[in-house]
């Protein structure tokens, strides 16, 4: 049965001469890598037949890229806007060369190649969901009406969506700054839906957040006999009970950083959990996340702070049998499912509304 | 539904004044915390009615603590025992205060409380396989047979084991040297056969090595229809060949960090996988990891270089629909399982007793 590794004959993922759907053909340094990993992209405005061209409004610089702008040029908007115009001619994309971080674009689809799988139409209002550290990307009106004060960056000029890429129309009935914030987190709920079962007692981390608050209700939704939403503080506390009334059955406040004292308290509110959704940023939760949860269960890591180690350790260390989910940030369908979640549980809208209007 | 964070009735985790399976009646110093975070154990040699006491014969010391303490004395002997003595004699159990880590023990089981759950009996020799930062530990014979030249440290004391501590029972058929190399990473053929289903296409990559050779064995054993072993080097393949023959249908030698090389390959083996399995301890492989999955399929990640947010963010910057597992290194009947596949699958004892010998 053991073969030597000399293969032949099968499909190339991505047959030379064509396009790839990951978009390989439009690296161009170094070659053979994947577009987040490339030096410098190809951003031509033709595109091959699984491609899609958007006209660009609006760039949404990632918070750590435009902090490190910022600081290095001291704010000076001409400078700021002179380096980001500067990496985008540079390297077909806007990919910070210091943080290596990117952020996210709206626009309108201008045209779409007929062997494209994204399922746009010309004229739709849209937003990217992939990174901007991958897409194709050239700016035609020297971002004259950004005032460098802050990472949303008005301007004109084309992107390039590949197969791959992921995009979401933005609704007509949202506001879109809403939206945006919405699809920013849409993994979550998307993810916690496929994994809570009827009947199951679903902790939220982080509840009154916004992938919290989603992820709550996405619980409820999936048929969750309890959800239990920890916050850190009574003020968060106060909040969910005001604003979000009945999205979750109880509320425990607690130091999601303290394993022993979440779990005990997560039991006196009805646990332990089935399913631990963690939607916290903060490090440390990895313990207390695995100790809510029940032999068999399953933890969900969405923070971005969770360390592979401490939740890998952790769970051996506590001799728990439970199944550990990276936080996937994309699932089929996740943009549409979060913004009706948003649309059908008042709760949810109330506390995004709260968050927007900080 | 909603209610407010106060509580009462339910069963706390440890109640006052009785033992707590995770042994936080043994925490001393900070109370609260768990036994691995704690400063200072409870090391007494009684035992409550669900603990187990333990009389250790040797200590294997965690790699980075032995070389710390080797560093900081200069590979001096004498003070290399004197400074393991005192960290056990103040802490409680040997957990390097610089390194934070520990190792694991072997013993004979000397008393079994009447409610352990651990179905252990006085006379077993077993290995523990939680970490010794948490484990009660004295040591009574001045470390005098160490001659303080390796992590092995052959000694006398007692150590304490919890209710939900894990603890093997070494088999009296196989060498203990190898028998502790199967323990060490028994985790990751007990996860990967619990997620590979019939007819599935597996993808270990580092097949050729411990944690991926047992991880190729329980694809097999779990009906894969194709599993395909990654190796990083012509060498490794060779190695895979002649003393493994069979244990993978195919060999495919790439470097685990370039994603679109090794999808490519894996591809033209027969991939991609339903299930990929990450057994290679270098940093860099999640994406490759996940470029060589289907849609809908699951990547394991066993490597402790793993980078959570790499693995988040490359399965959405691939629009890649991928279950992504941390690997967990407890699963009820780990041990006996992984001993099993290497009892039964010659390739893996001869793989295994290769390593040992080098």
């Amino acid at each position: 049965m053991s073969h030597a590794a000399n293969h032949g004959g099968k499909t190339p993922l991505a047959p030379p001469d064509s396009p790839s759907p990951l978009g390989l053909h439009r690296v161009l340094d170094p070659p053979g890598v994947l577009p987040q990993a490339a030096w410098r992209l190809d951003a031509d405005a033709a595109i091959a037949p699984d491609e899609v061209r958007v006209r660009v409004d609006r760039l949404n610089l990632d918070a750590a890229s435009y902090r490190q702008l910022r600081e290095t040029y001291a704010g000076d908007p001409d400078k700021i806007r002179a380096a980001v115009l500067d990496i985008i001619a540079t390297r077909g994309k806007m990919q910070n060369p210091v943080t290596g971080s990117g952020g996210m674009l709206t626009g309108t689809v201008e045209e779409a190649g007929p062997a494209s799988p994204l399922g746009l139409r010309p004229g739709q209002r849209i937003a990217t969901l992939v990174s901007l550290t991958l897409t194709p990307l050239a700016i035609t009106d020297s971002l004259y009406r950004w005032d460098g004060q802050s990472e949303q960056v008005p301007c004109e000029g084309h992107a390039i969506l590949f197969a791959r890429s992921i995009a979401a129309v933005l609704p007509d009935d949202l506001p879109i700054p809403l939206s945006l914030a919405v699809m920013d987190v849409c993994g979550a709920p998307a993810l916690t839906s496929r994994v809570v079962q009827t009947a199951d007692v679903a902790v939220i981390i982080g509840a009154a957040g916004k992938s919290g608050s989603l992820s709550a209700a996405a619980a409820r939704r999936a048929g969750a006999a309890t959800v239990i939403g920890v916050v850190p503080t009574e003020a968060e506390a106060a909040l969910l009970r005001d604003s979000a009334a009945g999205l979750v059955d109880e509320i425990v406040v607690a130091d999601a950083r303290d394993p022993v004292g979440l779990a005990e308290k997560v039991q006196q509110a009805g646990g332990p959990a089935d399913v631990t959704v963690v939607c916290v940023d903060a490090a440390g939760c990895e313990g207390g996340a695995i100790l809510s949860t029940r032999q068999g269960g399953t933890v969900i890591f969405f923070s971005m702070a969770t360390s592979f180690s401490a939740a890998a350790l952790g769970a051996e260390g506590l001799a728990a049998d439970v199944t550990m989910l990276v936080g996937n940030g994309y699932v089929p369908g996740h943009a549409e499912f979060a913004l009706n979640l948003l649309r059908t549980t008042p709760q949810v809208r109330n506390l995004f509304e709260r968050r927007l209007a900080e």
